[in-house]
């Protein structure tokens, strides 16, 4: 990049309680039709995709169209609260294309979890609430959930180039999940 | 760096109010008599260190000590409400080492300003305000400023890689300053 095509600095307002970012240059949206596979009570699922008319689960506004390597992309993500079944709403959860690039999570508003595992096998998980700062190091893939009764929105800051790899967990999800008990979120093994 | 190296992802508790991060893995204080040369007025600012025995101007929390590229480094500056003259107190300022390299700045309490300018001679400022991440694209060089009467918070996150470059504006500042005019903020052209 040359130094004239370098973009004006900004300040981008982010409505923390909705995640709404109105500059995003990319928005998507997941519907639980679209996490088939993803939960442990797939007749669950189906049955909130009917009679829910397939709600949104989660949804995610990313700002910046740099592409070079060493720039910044940052954005929201906003999940939905609600269980399919006893586990708690999700996102697809991935691995950095670039193993090694590491990433932050803050939450804004709301209160979740961070589903963490590396490919040796390890597992760890770190909570998601205002006040503090997730950081994600190289290595570890990485999924959220929201555990509380209103949406979940965080900010993740990662380099633009780290990239999103969700293959390698497709099909399987994690090795952890994150289910209700007695009106409490708790963090289990995948049966 | 090796699958097994990389550190446990952790949640970092910050102090919005104070910008203190407990599990910092540094920190530092600027004074008064370590900005010499940055302000406006000489005079002022040696009577400033005289009379209040050499008041903290600003201080720094970081945290990680990872030094892989790709790894994320984030941390606080916090600036103490003042003005030297009648310029407000700000940080040093700096380009990254890498150009190329860009960060985010959010401010968790009070207000302020970030002034910027490029190699070229392009200047730009962009308000530091709970509510808005202020994005810092490549190749712009990057001052804090505190334009309110409380401590100004705000947590900055770049690639590790980043590095400071602070030699470039050594002894001449920026070309922008920021005094207060009718009692308020004022950006206006070094003189």
């Amino acid at each position: 990049m040359k130094i004239t095509d370098s973009p004006l600095p900004s300040s981008i307002a982010i409505v923390a309680e909705t995640g709404v970012i109105p500059q995003a240059t990319a928005h998507y949206r997941k519907r639980l039709s679209d996490l088939r596979g993803l939960f442990l009570d797939p007749a669950a699922l189906e049955q909130r995709i009917r009679d829910e008319n397939d709600p949104v689960c989660y949804e995610n506004y990313a700002f910046n169209n740099g592409k070079t390597e060493g720039d910044i992309f940052f954005g929201t993500t906003i999940i939905y609260p609600g269980k399919v079944g006893l586990e708690y709403h999700l996102t697809r959860g991935h691995y950095h294309r670039k193993r090694d690039h590491a990433e932050t999570y803050q939450a804004l508003s709301g209160r979740g979890l961070v589903l963490f595992e590396r490919e040796d096998g390890t597992t760890c998980t770190a909570e998601l609430v205002p006040g503090k700062v997730t950081y994600i190091p190289p290595f570890w893939a990485h999924r959220s959930v929201n555990t509380g009764k209103v949406p979940l929105v965080f900010l993740w800051t990662c380099p633009v180039e780290a990239g999103h790899d969700y293959e390698a967990l497709r099909g399987r999800g994690m090795r952890q999940v994150v289910v209700e008990r007695d009106g409490c979120p708790c963090i289990e093994n995948r049966p």
